[in-house]
């Protein structure tokens, strides 16, 4: 007899869920979210913590200003408005990561309280973890590497967090990193410790 | 003789990238673009695909309307900009997680060739695998799985694509699936096939 009909052998797909990505990875996903003033550290702890977590073979990806500000928020600018949705939209995007099983990690100055927990609502408990970068203004603004802190003092940016504009230190982060001459590993060791104590480095 | 300098064994942070992920995950990272007409089965063929990728132990995710409208693209309507601009940030989206070192799936009718190649020049070459899930009109129009053909002829949803707004097929496709009457699981392995025969399942 022929038989045109698709075989009776049932395919079910299992939905692939961030439960199972997770396990795949053999890790809780989370976002560790960096703060801090403009040349605090946050993204040199972030890349030295990457480095880390590779190292054990751990999946990661960090969100920054180099491939956020250039794709997904070109065209934002930095008035209020358009700083809320550029925070907004990286919250969804680390949201998305987790969901994928990711441990990502964000390197942005975040100033405002309000904004940070916006983003800590958006995902589930224990998977939001601030790391505050503490290190105080005269040293961000001795190292000022990007000059960024002269020319805000000459008046060249306006509404610069720290100058003319405030930062909202955390009252109680996950994380907090005394970053004055703290080496870069002893502050990348910190969040890794923080990580493996917590359980998030195994599914 | 107190030290009080950091150690003498220097921390070279080896700095991680889409090259060192992908090594990680053993796999080439790519965009896996479903387009077809709604109902024509792009959700159900780029589930059951992650479902298979996953079975390999390959690291995959899924965007679609369910994680993307709701999240990164609330707000945004269906006017042509806001259509642009949805696509725009999916796109920039998936090319975040190519760079994470991930199998993205999307699945979205995206219409129109223009968007489809702005989606393929933001990645590198390979790296954008067009997926043409191509179901005549009929059929999707007597699965109208989610009622929106009835209402579209109805006339309560305006610009619906195949009804009074054009669907651009593909011209060639990485990969064309005729889907009528073709079982999800053949649909499915038609797109693993691809993928390890072109040698993305390995790093």
């Amino acid at each position: 007899m022929p038989n045109n009909q698709p075989s009776n052998i049932v395919f079910h797909p299992h939905s692939v869920d961030k439960s199972s990505r997770s396990r795949l990875k053999d890790q809780k996903p989370c976002i560790l979210w960096f703060t801090g003033l403009s040349g605090s550290g946050k993204s040199t702890i972030a890349n030295a913590v990457e480095s880390m977590l590779w190292e054990r073979g751990k999946h990661t990806y960090l969100l920054d200003g180099d491939n956020i500000r250039t794709g997904l928020n070109k065209g934002l600018g930095f008035s209020d408005e358009d700083r809320v949705e550029n925070l907004r939209r990286i919250g969804e995007v680390a949201k998305l990561f987790v969901d994928a099983g990711t441990i990502v990690l964000t390197a942005f100055i975040s100033p405002f309280r309000s904004e940070r927990q916006r983003v800590r609502d958006l995902v589930e408990e224990g998977e939001f973890i601030e790391v505050f970068v503490d290190t105080p203004l005269e040293v961000c603004e001795s190292r000022d590497p990007k000059g960024l802190y002269k020319k805000a003092r000459a008046g060249e940016i306006p509404d610069f967090t720290g100058i003319d504009s405030p930062y909202e230190a955390p009252e109680s982060p996950e994380i907090h990193i005394l970053n004055d001459r703290l080496p870069i590993e002893e502050a990348a060791a910190q969040v890794v410790d923080y990580l493996e104590k917590k359980g998030y480095l195994n599914a």
